[in-house]
């Protein structure tokens, strides 16, 4: 199994998140881009301690809004937002090889995350700049998302993520945050639901049932009070069964 | 003889300067990478032409500064600079790369141009950013300054600059822009004296003095009214008599 | 009859738009106010140019976004748009203010323009800003639209705008864009469809029946080659005919 | 005596600082107006709990600059520079406005507090802004620096400030950030100086000389751990002496 969670979206004076702490804990780090987040040294910080921990380097893309935190859906048009994840990819790309490492993955963030699992010509965008920079990079996202999709149909590895802290509907979808009960906060349930996914058994789902996520890594929080704390009960439990925590980019 | 301009100082809505005109006449292009001006698509569109047409690909790096387009010295401390300079350097790779070239030199913008002539720690951290990245990376800038003198003792290789439409003191250094007559507007006068210093010839000074200006590259202007015919009347010039217009870092 | 225009569009080293000659024309500035483009700068000197000239002055406020011009759909938490369209409008009344004189309206730009015209959060956050501001100011906008009815409902003076250049269906909208013929181009067909509107005559739609459009405004571009010449024609056409030309904000 | 501090400096995502507590505590608050901090939101909810409970708005504009909070020198043209500062003031009227009070004094921040110390032209610069805005609106800043000074002969009422957890050199000035002891950490230390200033009387220099701190205000920080634990003790000490918080702008 491998553990993902975003770093480097502190930016300048703003300091968020734990990432020396999370650099300890996850196999995959999801790197701020500067576009919603992550200035230039916090994101070569990043790198740079990600390279010395093993930890892959993936191009945590979003869209131009620093202001919304990329947390607001902006019409780009997919020519442009084509360009702006290239523009991304390429800046993060600096800072992973003066750390002695390498892009191994993309995930987009935020609004940009949740409006390609429908959005066909954003999710299309994303595929062509990742695809045009290197096809040998690995998609990250949503299961049955358009964007693992048509990643896949570009030729790109791709890999499908579950969340460590969210309730699912039985239809195996996650809880919308408006609805009560949609962000578990039980640091042990947490941990151990994430020990079942990583067992490949079924997790129960917000109404009682029994699902069957199947995922290929394991988002964790980071910028919330405790995060650090659930991320490393999810990590020890993991460890404690014997599971052994790779990066998804490094398993084949 | 190299040709070099500034390109891709578009931004969104706002058209500035006339790449695809000046594409046809330089040997080499110093692209804005985002911070002063170029948004990812014009900078995409440069990096393009200038792959398809030869031309060698630099890195203008600038202060984060849209307002004010890097014209205004930032007192940035050198930790930050450097880390501002890798970023814009890896955005632009992430274009020179689908376009099948690379970028081959760095060229400083406006503000920090200038800065780094003297700006010891500036100039440090600029050459910093430049080795740590890719110590086969050439600098290019004004003879005389510091950003060169310890780029070459950080082993990079250095070229020298003289421009085609600034007068010159008898010491040899740019005749303010305050001063009266520190722009060259006669395009003959203009493709004239490039002609000289490209035969290793001497040119007036502004007092009428004759002095030895060596440059491996001449500067051309591309954002002022009537500055592609001035580029063209060069270009026109030296290759009428017979000067060979190769990039500066391919003539090793 | 009034004839507005967009102004102030130019940031920092870009140059857009002709202000110094469209405020000779126009009786109602639409002046940007630094989100979608305007530095303080060319703010300063629009308001200055209006209060001497007589024309008046309207905050075209826009989500935040200079790398889009405005141009791009943003889904803004109708709370944070209220505070934005605030922060705008404030700006702008520094400006006003020290040159004389003050905000009369507020017109929104681009994207929010056409959002509102269904979006009914963004279109009441909009509204919310101006009536908390000043109950006085003017809305100004596309009949029909979600922004002038919200603004009417909250007691604001609400104005009707038709445009110079664009065709209309026969229902009255705006043909899109994207269609053939969207555009006009001929200066006299412009000209002479604005002598119609002012006299409250019907003019033709793009399939060749009568539409009645009312309006209290006509929007001139400004930004295009030739929009100058084509709102002198406008102008021209309208005074020869003893069209009074009045801000629409002063007619009461 | 008076007590003011730097507030709505959170952006977006990121929060810094304790507004609600500090307004519990301060008589004059230093709003920031969005170019180094502060988002409207952000300063809209200030100013509303400024409004409330009876607490002075004051103008804290900064340089455009996100990036580096503000925090770094920028040689910005004095025209520029007072057209960014109408603009702060402006966009931070809306909010003054809005919550039902106004803005009673301009106090810049960080690197700009800073430069216009000394710096002649950037100190008419903002001096030009708030005087051309209303030349009632008060200056706050540091002791016989020039922005003061300007003021002063400008006309605008200009008041001084002390800090509350700053050492002094034997002169009055402040000791440099970068020597050792320049930053008091003892709270009842820190809580017993401010007395001493509040009461009229001498102060201990960082050589355990008698020095004279004649100031209409003194300076809390907010940002730093315990920050607020210290401006309270602060609070405590000045009410148990009977000492009379009131604004430094109301006490006329």
């Amino acid at each position: 199994m491998d553990l993902n969670a975003d770093l480097a979206e502190s930016f300048g004076r703003w300091q968020l998140g734990e990432d020396d702490a999370l650099l300890e804990i996850v196999t995959s780090a999801n790197v701020a881009c500067g576009f919603h987040a992550g200035d230039p040294g916090v994101i070569r910080r990043a790198c740079e301690l990600a390279a010395v921990r093993g930890v892959s380097v993936g191009a945590q893309v979003g869209y131009r809004d620093l202001a919304g935190f990329g947390r607001r859906f902006i019409d780009v048009e997919p020519r442009e937002l084509t360009d702006d994840v290239l523009y991304q990819i390429g800046a993060l790309s600096a800072f992973a090889r003066i750390a002695g490492t390498e892009i191994a993955y993309v995930k987009p963030h935020g609004a940009l995350y949740n409006a390609i699992v429908r959005h066909e010509e954003q999710a299309a965008a994303v595929v062509e700049a990742v695809r045009s920079y290197d096809p040998g990079l690995a998609a990250l996202g949503l299961p049955g998302s358009r964007w693992l999709a048509l990643a896949a149909e570009a030729g790109l590895p791709t890999y499908r993520e579950a969340f460590a802290d969210r309730a699912y509907t039985p239809e195996g979808t996650l809880v919308s945050r408006r609805e009560p009960g949609a962000v578990l906060e039980d640091v042990d349930e947490i941990a151990q639901r994430c020990a079942r996914m990583a067992r490949g058994e079924s997790i129960s789902a917000v109404d009682g049932s029994e699902i069957q996520v199947s995922a290929d890594s394991i988002c964790l929080h980071g910028d919330s009070p405790g995060a650090v704390a659930a991320a490393r009960a999810v990590r020890d439990r993991l460890t404690a069964e014997g599971a052994a925590l790779v990066p998804f980019t490094r398993r084949a």
